[in-house]
C-alpha cells in the first residue's frame, strides 16, 4: 500500500547527483518522494529544469527545511562545506541522513582540513557519520544515522584495488591510478572547460595529483591494507556524458591473470553489483551506462611483473545516486539491490 | 508466479532491435523470454556479444525454430524479406507473431513492389497483419494473430501529423518532413558512412526524397486524412546514438500555436506516452532517450502561416522494440504501458 | 618584404570569430596582425586563453583604440549594437572597417529596429556600409570603407537559394529552410544549451521561426528575386564543432536534377569556393571543415515537384572570419582567395 | 618554378595516413605529387572516395609501380608486411622511399618476428633503412635511401620520455604508459569497434600490455638510456577522431617541476616542433590538432616522487604524415617545417 512507503526527500535536487536520485528514487518500489527542493529554482517546477520528466514528475521545488520535515529519509546532493548543519537538524529530529557532498568523507579532521581548507564546524556530528562502499563496509551501517556516500572515483578505485591489496600481495608502493571520467562529474555548474566546442573532440587530464579524492582513496585502501599507502593519482576528461574508468598499475608477485580472476571472484562472490569480466575481455564504460554496476577486468603484465586492473561505473549511479540508494537499502533492511536493477543499455 | 508468465522469443535477438528487445522484456512484470536466436552468433551466449549483458542474461542463442517452438509470443527483428516463413509458422502453430521488419508494413502489394523490388510471397497473411502504431490503430489489433510494428520514423512523423490532418484543417499537399536520426537506425551492420571517424563531428541527408519510409508515412497519413496524401520526406543522420526528431511543415488555416496546442491535447489526451510539451518549449531527443515517450512541440509561423509541427523519439524503444511491447501488451490485455515505465535520464 | 604586408587589427579577438580571425590572418601572405584586443582579457597574452597558439602567437591583448590606431583594416568581431563607434572613428581615420557583428547587416533601419530593438545610432554611416556575400556582391566593394560581414546562416543559405531564385523558376512563397547549425555557433559564451553533458547526445531546434537572421536572409534573396519574399527558417543545434548545413525545399517547375546541376555549375563557374557536388551525393558538412567552401547539392522530389538544394559551410570560415577575409581580398585588390587555400581534412 | 619541384608519389594514398599525406602534400611549398595509388579504389577519382577533395584534387587513382615511377620520393602508407618489395624497386632505380608501416621500424629480425609473426624477407634492405624521430635522430637520415617513419604511439612517447631518461635521473624500471588514442589510428578499415554507435559514448583499454608499439617504444628509449628498458603500456581508445595523449609515470630523483620543465627546454631548445607548456597548464589534444607539434607538460607527485609526463599529438600530423614529410625535408634539405606550419584552431 502506498502509505506504507518510506518517505524520503531530496536537498539539492536540481543539481545532476539530485536529478538522478529523483529519476531512480521515482522507480524505487519501498519509498515515495515526499519533497525536493533547489535553491536556485525554489518555486518552479522541477520538470521545468529538466523537461525529460515533463508529465512524469512535476512537483514544485521546496526549500531544504520542508523536505528535512516532511521525509524519514534526507539525501543532500550539495557541493561541500553545506552538509553538517543539515545533518544537524536530521540527527536531532531523527531522520536518517544521507550526503553525496565530501563532508562528512574523511575521519581526520586534519585530512580535511589540508584538501578542503576548512574545519569540521561539528565534530561530534562526525563520530556518528559512517563511511560506506557498501560492498566493503556493508556491516557498519545497519543503524547508522549519518552515512557519508563516496564519491565517483573514490566508489570506482578502492572496489578496483581491494581484494589484491586485501591479499597482501601488492607492493603498496607501486600504486598507479590513471583514471577517466565522463563529463557529467563535473556537475551542471557552467565552466570553459564543459562547453561544449571547446570539450568535445579533446581530451586532457586535470589536477594532477592534486585530486581532493586522493585522500578518500587513500583513506578507504590504507584501512584495507591495514597499513598507510600513499597513491599517484591523475584524473582525465572523456568527452563523452556518463562514466569513469580508471587503469591500476600495480606490482605484485601474482603470476598471472588466472590469480587474479580467482581472487577477484572469491572476493566480490557474494556481490550482486560487481562484475568481474571473463579473462580477455576489457571492461568498457558504456556496458555498465545508467547502471549500479561495478565492472572489472583484470590483466597482467608478465614483461615487468605488474597487475592492470581496470574497473568502471556509472559515475552518476554506482559513483553517486545509485550507492546512495544501495546504502538506503541496507540502513532500512530493504533488499540491497531494491530500485537498483536497470539493464544497462547495450549503446 | 513465475510459472504465469507469458513465454516470449526474439528472432534476431542480436541486431539492435533485438537486443533491445532483450533488455526491455528482461524487465518486463508479465513475461520471460523463453529462447533468443541469431544466424549469425547461433551458438554463442548472448552477453559475449553484448557484455553489457554479462551476469544478466548469458543465455545461448539458439535458431529460429526453436524460438518459435518454444514460444508463445515472437518477435522478429529481421531485415526486410524474412518475415513471411516465420509468420506463416507462427500462425499455424497458433503463436502471436510481431514483427519489427517491414515485410508486413504496406497494405499494397504494388507498392510494396515499388518500394522494396519483392511481391509478397504470401498474399493470404498479409490480410491477417494489423499494422499498429497503437495511438492511431489501437482498437485494431486485440485480436491480431500477426501485427506489423511500425518503424522509427513512420512512427514519429505519424504522431506528430495525426492530429493536425485529422482536423481538416492542413493543406495536404505543402507536408514536408524534415527529419533527423540518430545512428543506432541504421544498424549493427558496419558501413563506411557510420565508421567513426567518418561520422563523428558530420552531419548529411541521405536517401534524399528517396527512402523506403515513405510509402509507410504516407499510407498513415493518407487513411487519416481520407485521401491520398503525399509528402516531401528527407532524413538526415545525426552523429548521436539514439533519438529521431522530425521537424515537419504544413501550410494550415489555424491562427496561432494554442490552437495547434489545444488541438493536440485534445486528440492524445488518453494516450500516456505523448508528451505535448508547453508553448514555448522546444523538443529534444534527450528527454525521450531510453524511454518509450514520443514528445511534441507546436509551433506557428505567422509570417507564412505555416504550422511547424517537431516530434521526437527514441528511435529503438517507441521507434522499435517499445512500441512491439506496446503492441504485445494490448493484444494480450496487459497493461498498456506493462514493462514500458523507464524515466529518461536528463543526460 | 614584412613592411609591406598591410596592417590589420583584430577588435574581439578572444571570441570565437576573433580567435579564427587570428589564426587565418597569421598564414595570410599579404598582411600582418599589428594588434589585437578584448574587453575581458586585456592584458594577458592571446596564447594563455587559446593555448592552441601557444609559441606561435603569444602576444599581449590591448584595448579597442590601439587596435585602430596602429592598423589600416580593422575587423570586428562583437555583440551586436557595439560597432557603430568603431565604424565612426575608423571611417575618420580612413581605415577599412569589416564588421563581423549585426549591427550594418539590415538596409532598413525599421527591420533593424524590430528584430533587434534598437535604432541605428549613426544612419548617415550605413549609407557608407556595404553587405557583401563576395559571390553575391563582389562588385559592390571595391571602394568599401565599412564592409558588413554577413553571418553563417545568411551566408550559407542565400548561396543555396541564388541560382534557383534568379532563373525566375521557384515559386516564391513556397520556400521553407531547415538549418543545423555546430555549436560553434553559439560563440564563446556559456549557457547551460552548450554545456557538454546537456547539449552532447541531443539534438533540438531552437528559435523556431524567429531567429534574427530571418530578415538578413530575406533581405538578399528578395534584391535577386526583384520582390519581396518571405521564407520559414527553422535552425537545429548539432551535437558538432563547426558547420552549418541547410535543407532547403522550394516548388519549382524545373523538371529535374539534372535542370538545377546546369543552372547552378553556370550561375557559381567564376566562384573557387562554390563547389557544385556532382548530382548523387550529398554535401555533408565535415567536407567544407576548417575551409572557406561553400558546398551545395542539389535534388529533386519527383513526386511533389519540389527542389530540394542542400549547402554547407564551416560557420566559422566561409560563415564568418573567412569570408571576411575574402571580402578585404576583394576590397584591397589582394587574390581574392589569399590565405584561404585550406584543404578541408577527410576526418 | 613549378617544374622545379620535386616529385613525389603515395602508394596506399586512400588509408587514412595515405589521404593526410595527400592534403598536406598538396599545399607543401617545394613537391608536386605526381602519383597515387590504392589497390581497392584502382581507376577511381580520389574524390570520389574522399568528397572534401572535389574540385581541388580530383585525379584518378593508379597503381604502386606507377607511383614508383612517376616519383622521386615515394611514400607508403600500407598494412604492415607490404613494403619490403616497394623498398627493393626504389632503392634499385635510387628514389627515396619513405615507408609509414611497420616493416623497417624494428632493428631486430627477432623483435620483429616475436611482434609481428613474420621473418624480414629482405635482411640487406634494413640495413640500409633509418627510423626517424626527426626531434631525436635528425643527423642521422641526410643521405637515408629508406626512412623507416615511426607510428602515432611512437612518437608521441619517446619524445615526452627522452629528455628525462637522457638525463640519467629517472629509474628506469618504474616506466609506466597510460595512452589514449582517437579513432583514426585505428584506420580506415570498418570494424565492429569503431561502428558509431558502439564506439561513441564509451571509453575502453585495448591490447593491455600486448600492443606492437611497445617493441618500438622499448628499442627508442633503451638506446637514449643506454640499457634495455622495458615499460608497461595500455593504450585506450578515446571517442574523437584525431589525437594521442600519454600519460607517463616514472620514479626520478628530481624534486619538482621546475627541474623538469628546465630540462626540458633546455633538451628541445632548437626543436620548433615541440611545445613545453607552462607549468601549471596541462596539455590537451585538441591544442595540437591538425598541426606536427608534440605538445608536453610537465607535473611531479611529491607525495610519491614520480614524474609525471604528458605529451600529446596529432596521431594523423606528427604521429604519421606530417612526421613523414618533416623527415622528407631533412632528407631533401628542404626548410625542415616546410609544408608543416599549419596553426591548430582552437575548436
Amino acid at each position: 500500500m502506498k502509505n506504507q512507503k518510506t518517505k524520503v526527500g531530496i536537498i539539492g535536487a536540481t543539481g545532476y547527483a539530485g536529478i538522478e536520485l529523483v529519476r531512480l528514487l521515482l522507480a524505487h518500489p519501498n519509498v515515495e518522494i515526499n519533497a525536493v527542493s533547489s535553491v536556485s529554482f525554489k518555486g518552479r517546477a522541477i520538470s521545468d529544469i529538466y523537461p525529460a520528466l515533463h508529465s512524469i514528475y512535476d512537483v514544485k521545488l521546496g526549500d531544504e527545511d520542508s523536505v528535512i520535515e516532511q521525509s524519514d529519509v534526507v539525501f543532500a546532493a550539495l557541493p561541500h562545506g553545506l552538509s553538517e548543519p543539515i545533518a544537524k537538524k536530521c540527527v536531532r529530529l531523527n531522520k536518517l541522513f544521507i550526503d553525496l557532498g565530501a563532508d562528512f568523507r574523511l575521519d581526520s579532521q586534519d585530512t580535511y582540513k589540508e584538501w578542503y581548507e576548512k574545519n569540521f564546524d561539528e565534530p561530534e556530528l562526525h563520530k556518528q557519520s559512517i563511511y560506506s562502499i557498501p560492498e566493503l563496509h556493508r556491516d557498519r551501517i545497519k543503524d547508522a544515522k549519518i552515512i557519508a556516500n563516496p564519491g565517483c572515483y573514490t566508489t570506482c578505485i578502492p572496489l578496483g584495488l581491494a581484494p589484491l591489496i586485501k591479499s597482501g600481495r601488492a607492493k603498496l608502493d607501486t600504486i598507479i591510478i590513471d583514471a577517466k571520467s565522463g563529463t557529467s562529474g563535473a556537475g551542471r555548474g557552467l565552466t570553459q572547460t564543459t562547453h561544449f566546442p571547446e570539450l568535445n573532440e579533446g581530451f586532457c587530464a586535470y589536477k594532477v595529483a592534486s585530486h581532493r579524492h586522493i585522500p578518500e582513496i587513500e583513506q578507504t585502501i590504507s584501512q584495507i591494507a591495514g597499513e598507510e599507502v600513499k597513491v599517484t593519482f591523475v584524473p582525465h576528461l572523456i568527452p563523452i556524458n556518463r562514466g569513469i574508468l580508471a587503469t591500476m598499475y600495480i606490482n605484485t608477485d601474482c603470476k598471472d591473470e588466472n590469480e587474479l580472476y580467482d581472487m577477484y571472484c572469491e572476493f566480490y562472490k557474494n556481490d550482486r553489483f560487481i562484475r568481474i569480466m571473463p579473462l580477455g575481455q576489457t571492461v568498457n564504460v558504456k556496458n555498465s551506462k545508467l547502471s549500479n554496476y561495478c565492472d572489472i577486468s583484470l590483466h597482467f603484465d608478465k614483461r615487468t611483473g605488474r597487475a592492470i586492473i581496470i574497473s568502471a561505473i556509472d559515475n552518476m549511479v554506482k559513483g553517486a545516486s545509485g550507492q546512495a540508494i544501495q546504502n538506503m537499502n541496507i540502513a532500512l533492511g530493504f533488499d540491497e539491490g531494491a530500485g537498483l536493477d536497470a539493464i544497462p543499455p547495450s549503446f
